[in-house]
């Protein structure tokens, strides 16, 4: 067979399955209801935001130039490490051009051959591909079981060990055992690495701060600064000397060019309101918890509503539905959920305009029962 | 060994062999004349470029605000898409959030366990993580002996096969053989897979085009917006159904927030102005030839030019010297040359105002005379 006759019969296949996915482009100014993003606190048109990324660009130019060793380090990347490592409560901070960056940096500058990965089931793709690349035995244990890392971390004498947690769960929205998991990690001297991308501003400094475990020695947070800090990037927080390692040994940091001025500045920006405005988090989970009162399901522990639907179908026509009423949304479908069920996916983020918000409440009631 | 004691020593041993490596941060506006960067045309810092990212941020906000497939998908993603492959003559274009992701991307999306992947020995290091990532099996031939790559090919009969090259290689400068090597692909159903980031601009619309190989059904491109086009990400330029392939299973796209606005106008500004300037090539080529003739060493085929120095000391006691004159250039030491050869690395940037260059020739040959 031919490539093109390979690459013929795939989208055959998916098309015939239904699971052709298409890009939609948007306008700078759209009539549609965005709750399918991840701007949970509606930073990225800050007014503030866009400014610092506008002068930021005027002043440094439209990118780095370089990889952060040579000379793509700017005073800009700087500043934003010792904020953000502030803002945490960590002893250091390193920035990377993506989340999935961050991710496969910290695992694969830690974890080689000799490495053992314990990984919860739920865990985020970036985190999977880390581990693959890394080449480590991998462990998976079932979703925020505590026991089964334990019963993994005893298989693991000898090894260095990396244990993969996320803060807040994507798919499901529920938040990690995050101090029993640091307890055990410091029994076994494994090294429990949590993902902060749906936890960090959602919940202030993230829930690995607010668990008292910043600058545990057990304990590295990885950050996106593409969610609630409404910008593009991502970060690994930790000791000293673990940024140190990543500066020397962690190949996706080496061999990237440094994030642009404008992103940098803009994620700075947003983090300076996230601290000035810290009721930001609050209006997040008011909002989440008022759609799950008027949908009758459980408020989830970020900023994400899922929906469970009765079906792949369902769940699409819901989503149609949504749309047609001027409300996007984002849509679970196997393969890409954990258990099989089929979801509406809502993000309440503190950005949408109150109007807009009570209509896409009403919306939203209104589809799922008709889809139900 | 607990993890801290695991990082202590890891950071002793490269403090031993003189291997650690700090990041300095640098202003925005700087005193030292760089020459170590990647921007060939100086267009991060063109007035256009910077407007250009400035209303980008102002319009669209400070990040894209989800994955491409959920609503991250900007017009002005689709606007540089459209003219990227354009340029290039390509069918299609795909843009990622840096050039890295842009390798991971494609050939993850085409190669598994099942696939063979032949790969030069001196590609850059995004394409060995990508085949590692693949677990494709993996053919690593000599650098650019066709004849090799052909004895490669006869193995693979029936497998997907993935051959990666670079057009212009990073660490020596000299252009691979584009045009045997797509023959070969053609005649063994491989796929070449041509990463053209020390290309583009430096040479128009990259060597894959300049060959005649652009739209080629056996030829793909994966290209940065980091270096000539002074910005930041990455693209895969190919046929519409490889672009949709990559849309549909390529993890390092769908898993990624999408390249921020301000990033994304750059390049695309950046682009227009290659377009309506193709004399800025010129500059470079001709700086990198007055040089290599000062120097005595043979002119590269990209904007890069190796020194090769007889010792890893003496090329950094020579970074250092000319460092000291003001003058920043890069330095390749074992283990990151292919070959064993420590050298100077040194960028012939369009962007480098003209007395500066005349200044950082004089301070080069004198360096490199003193430390031979």
């Amino acid at each position: 067979m031919t490539w093109s006759e390979w690459l013929a019969e795939e989208a055959a296949a998916r098309e015939e399955a239904g699971l052709t996915r298409r890009l939609s482009p948007r306008p700078a100014v759209d009539p549609i209801i965005d709750l399918a993003g991840n701007d949970y606190l509606g930073l990225s048109r800050h007014p503030e935001v866009r400014q610092a990324a506008a002068d930021a660009a005027l002043t440094w130019g439209g990118g780095a130039g370089a990889s952060r060793l040579v000379s793509g380090t700017l005073e800009l990347h700087a500043e934003l490490e010792a904020e953000l490592a502030d803002y945490l409560g960590q002893p250091s901070a390193l920035v990377l051009s993506s989340g999935y960056a961050a991710n496969l940096a910290v695992v694969t500058a830690l974890a080689d051959r000799t490495a053992h990965v314990v990984s919860d089931a739920h865990i985020h793709a970036s985190l999977v591909d880390a581990a693959r690349l890394s080449r480590a035995r991998l462990t998976v244990t079932p979703h925020s079981d505590v026991e089964a890392v334990r019963e993994a971390l005893e298989t693991s004498s000898g090894d260095r060990t990396l244990v993969l947690a996320e803060s807040v769960y994507s798919v499901l929205g529920d938040a990690a055992p995050l101090t029993e998991l640091a307890e055990l990690c410091a029994s076994y001297d494994a090294l429990l690495v949590v993902d902060e991308a749906h936890g960090l501003g959602v919940h202030g400094p993230g829930l690995v701060t607010g668990a008292g475990l910043a600058g545990h020695p057990n304990v590295v947070v990885t950050a996106t600064l593409s969610k609630s800090l409404g910008s593009q990037g991502g970060a690994v927080l930790g000791p000293a000397r673990l940024r140190e390692h990543l500066v020397n040994r962690a190949r996706p940091f080496i061999f990237d060019t440094a994030l642009a001025p404008a992103p940098t500045a803009a994620a700075l920006a947003a983090l300076r309101v996230l601290r000035a405005r810290p009721g930001l988090s609050g209006t997040v989970h008011d909002r989440v918890r008022t759609l799950a009162d008027a949908l009758g399901v459980v408020a989830p522990d970020g900023a994400v509503l899922s929906i469970p639907m009765p079906s792949p179908q369902a769940a699409v026509a819901a989503q149609a539905a949504a749309l047609a009423e001027g409300v996007r949304v984002g849509c679970f479908r196997p393969p890409s959920v954990p258990d099989g069920v089929s979801r509406l996916r809502v993000t309440a983020s503190a950005g949408t305009a109150e109007p807009d918000w009570d209509r896409a409440v009403e919306v939203l009631v209104a589809v799922t029962k008709e889809h139900q």
